[in-house]
């Protein structure tokens, strides 16, 4: 049996960054779990974080991954360093591929980026960024409300519009922002309202398609790539509700076809 | 003293991924070698082409680089496989990363790839993209004429334009391609005009600045990157006549500022 890749969330989010998975990797055999029960991630201390994604890793290794994807930044943000040092599978989290994608994108250096309290609180987009161009402005915003704005379901509308545009407020009129991350993996299914709060002008990087992209370069580094042409099938867990679970997994996927092996209930 | 990351090409083209490379991954220091004497490649046996690239690979092995670049279609084209198994540094090529960045872009699965007749005739972005995605379109089309045009600095202006839009006749009028790769590192030096002549909605991926990112995600696996805030100092190296090298250079970085340790004549 191909062997899959792994992917991780602290709930339905990470759903985001699978159907870039199977629309760029369409090859490829993808196994999810979402902790939904204790999603978010965003207000919960940096121990409780590590702890509960060694969990979620300890589950999906016992399911043969060949490779992880930390598909949560607030996860990535906390524990992927720990992860590298400890796994001896390749892993890649959601920070560096969305940091990467700004850079290539900025012309002027400004760049914004929207997330968890956690994520923010981490600083760890502004490390990602520096790290690589030290010349780079950041401006940094937590929005609270998102994440468990869409775990409810609530993508689009006046409501969803009223809370994305009271959440932009300080950072929507800056001058010179020519880039912004949607820094959390609930954020590109709120993209089409963010984009119309902060003006065509801005380009607003998903680190979804980013991480599915770089995905791609990582399997292919490290030679583990599946190029045989049978569909896979796919995998999906949740800690949490399997109804609302699955009502939003098929939103996600409406426009998407593919072979589903699994979709079921994870203890950890 | 930092090791540098090496950049081949069979001319001057490859000074697009030089540029991408420094804007950015602007902690890095370059070694560029150019085979100005002996470009283009398009036209050259497969052979001459693997025994031209090794050589200018001995060149800067002897520079102590940490890494390589292959930025040339053509001998991405016909050596990497070669390079990736004789070589223990990190080695990248110019075409994966274009494909993958066009199979992030396309939205209906036609891709168009332009480029030598070489690197055509090697179907080598046919293999890399159907390799991830069985089910791309691939239009493909050789331009013999558009690396000579810029080796001789003719970059715009009229007859650049009638040149562009003469050769690209067989797929600028496809009703389905939605994104175009420029499979040579001389066209971005050409980008507005095949921009203009192909339409506003077509995606025209340059594989330059998609080799430049997905540099930095190979240092990033590999944990070489420099992060130290320093100044790179590069090297530049030309096997042909110095005078045009460094009149094309100047034209190619006149916007941009950064330390040069060396531009001289190298003899492979």
């Amino acid at each position: 049996m191909k062997k899959p890749i792994g992917v991780i969330d602290s709930g339905v989010g990470g759903l985001t960054v699978v159907h870039e998975l199977m629309r760029q990797l369409p090859k490829e055999p993808l196994i999810y779990l979402g902790d939904t029960e204790r999603c978010p991630y965003g207000p919960r201390t940096e121990e409780e974080v590590k702890q509960f994604t060694w969990e979620m890793v300890h589950f999906l290794l016992k399911k043969n991954i060949k490779m992880l994807v930390i598909a949560c930044n607030t996860a990535t943000a906390f524990a992927i360093n720990d992860l590298h040092e400890k796994l001896d599978i390749p892993v890649i989290g959601v920070i560096k591929p969305g940091a990467r994608a700004a850079i290539k994108s900025t012309e002027n250096d400004y760049i914004g980026i929207i997330g968890t309290e956690g994520t923010i609180r981490s600083e760890a987009y502004n490390d990602a960024l520096r790290q690589i161009k030290s010349e780079i402005e950041v401006l940094s915003l937590a929005c609270p409300a998102f994440a468990p704005m869409v775990e409810k379901g609530l993508l689009e509308g006046p409501e969803a519009r009223r809370v994305v545009e009271k959440s932009l407020v300080p950072i929507s009129k800056h001058d010179k922002m020519d880039t912004l991350i949607l820094g959390c993996t609930h954020y590109p299914l709120l993209k089409d309202t963010i984009q119309e709060v902060v003006g065509e002008d801005i380009k607003v990087i998903s680190s979804s398609e980013e991480t599915a992209r770089e995905t791609s370069t990582t399997l292919d580094i490290h030679q583990i790539a599946d190029d045989d042409d049978q569909s896979p099938l796919h995998q999906f867990y949740a800690t949490g509700d399997l109804e609302i679970f699955i009502d939003i997994t098929q939103r996600i996927f409406k426009d998407s076809q593919f072979e589903v092996l699994t979709i079921k209930h994870a203890d950890l």
